[in-house]
């Protein structure tokens, strides 16, 4: 199995003159080196706006810092939302990071599921499927076109251009997109793409789609390769009941703070995000809590299920996270590699 | 004085197969690391679409890795262009490497004046001005608002947004616009902004707009700082006059191919680019062609009239930029510092 790390730097807004807000930027740089030392495979962080929270919003520029302070890092993206990005911008910011990291960019994308930020850019919420088709349409002409093209379409013109830098994987970067029901892991695979597993679905679920995903790429005759499927997890080594709880809690609230951040007026955002309740037993299904076996034992049920490459989410572990990835990096992953 | 480097990496499209388009790149970035060692205040990059060339596209993400690799380089655009940028994602790209370089952030902006570059990314050369100035008055507020705000205005709606991270530098990062006419000088004074003068003016019309604008910085009671002057020269030290003849012509090729890439179709761009012709007279006029003693003398007219801080484009030298480099640290810059 291969691990890589799911997540979000913070650097937040306001507070004290000198509170130093961008510590948290910094420290995540720091906290990634050290994982490509520790042995794991990548980096996957998220675009997000509005939060309030500091989440990551310029994802490609913290991610292009962290490319260039290390070498082996894959470099990827969790995802990028689509809508709210100029086509061909976003082409040569991705061909740039993946120029200058010789090819370790990842390019996770989606449409975007939450209200509040459609609402922030004044983009609407129906919009969201023909701006993510048109994008990753021009996206793909940008960087495999040689000649000068000429794009008209529903949101965006664009006359006689050709598009530089050149991409360093060939034909382009791979796209990694979310997916959740059959009929969306099926497209992910007619398209070609690998497949991003999210981080609150059982367990159970996530072998279930892994099995669906292979069948999909048989069915269009594509080879099945696990590691183009990565499976999101929560991940807290507890050491005691007490601490489980207290994870279980934070995980819950959470995921009610980001429901919140999602929810449309009306209540009907149908995203996958939306689809688990915050009950205990729903945070524990999908989460890698508990001790250094109990965490084994889980990882072992989702490799017998075709699982072989897992993004570590710690953020549930707040600033414990960082010994927690060397825990696990030490106590866990031989038992696995 | 002090001296930054001004200018572009080159990474281009198409080529034989086996052609690495990211050593352009990755020079480039060497480049900059040693030219901090040896004494530069700055890098100064361009962005330009469309070009075929592969002159920088994606400004801010080069620039971010260079920053990963530097610690006391300033980092500066000259410049981005408003007019293709989403205001928002733009204030968040630059807040991101603002927070990650410490505030090591210069950014120059530009309301663009290449025609190629409107009519590719489908944008009326007559929106120039008010896209640009829309972009600066979201960016500031976007930088500057401690609660969610919400703009209406002719080319972008955004609602009750927060705007993350913030940046390093306060109230925001420094910046820095072209201006070449009387009146577009007596602006950036008003604005409060740092002044850029063009690599094409002769160096007696650069000692007039940096005269001008001290007196406009004191009419509107602002302290004149000459550190807030950058003006851009090109640079090739000629140990043979046939050398100078080469890099002369060279000049004037690229201040050819530039202008036509700039010109419109009905041949009326009246942009400050354009205000010069191509004779051998005028290439020599503004530039720093010479032997050394030549060089100095003509840097410290330069200094006689108010310029302290020189961006330095070796683009004319190709590969011999680096050395150039060099030789400008050791043997012309003691003379001056």
């Amino acid at each position: 199995m291969r691990f890589g790390l799911f997540g979000s730097a913070q650097a937040k807004r306001g507070g004290a003159a000198n509170v130093d807000s961008g510590s948290g930027f910094r420290e995540f740089v720091d906290y990634n080196m050290e994982a490509e030392q520790l042995g794991y495979h990548s980096t996957f962080i998220v675009e997000h706006h509005f939060t309030g929270y500091g989440q990551i919003s310029a994802t490609l520029n913290l991610l292009t810092w962290i490319g260039a302070r290390t070498s082996t890092l894959r470099l990827g993206t969790a995802v990028m939302v689509l809508p709210w990005h100029n086509p061909i911008l976003l082409a040569e910011q991705a061909a740039t990071i993946d120029l200058l990291s010789q090819g370790r960019l990842d390019l996770g994308i989606g449409k975007g599921y939450r209200f509040n930020e459609f609402k922030g850019f004044g983009i609407p919420m129906e919009e969201a499927e023909t701006r993510f088709e048109e994008c990753v349409e021009v996206m793909l002409k940008s960087w495999t076109s040689e000649e000068p093209f000429t794009h008209k379409g529903k949101h965006w013109t664009f006359e006689d251009v050709i598009v530089e830098p050149p991409t360093f994987q060939k034909p382009h970067p791979a796209l990694w997109m979310g997916a959740g029901s059959p009929g969306s892991i099926k497209r992910v695979a007619e398209r070609g793409m690998s497949l991003l597993l999210d981080q609150f679905a059982p367990h159970s679920t996530i072998i279930e789609r892994v099995a669906l995903f292979k069948t999909e790429c048989e069915t269009v005759g594509r080879t099945f390769d696990p590691m183009q499927v990565g499976v999101a997890r929560a991940l807290y080594i507890c050491d005691t009941p007490e601490e489980k709880e207290r994870v279980l809690a934070a995980r819950m609230s959470s995921k009610a703070k980001q429901a919140e951040l999602a929810q449309r007026p009306d209540g009907q955002n149908k995203a996958s995000i939306m689809a688990y309740d915050d009950t205990r037993e729903t945070a524990e299904a999908g989460a890698l809590f508990g001790t250094v076996d109990e965490i084994i034992a889980k990882l072992q049920y989702l490799k017998s299920g075709g699982v072989e490459y897992v993004l570590l989410n710690l953020g549930a572990a707040g600033p414990a996270g960082r010994d927690i990835t060397r825990r696990f990096a030490k106590e866990i992953l031989p038992a696995l590699k």
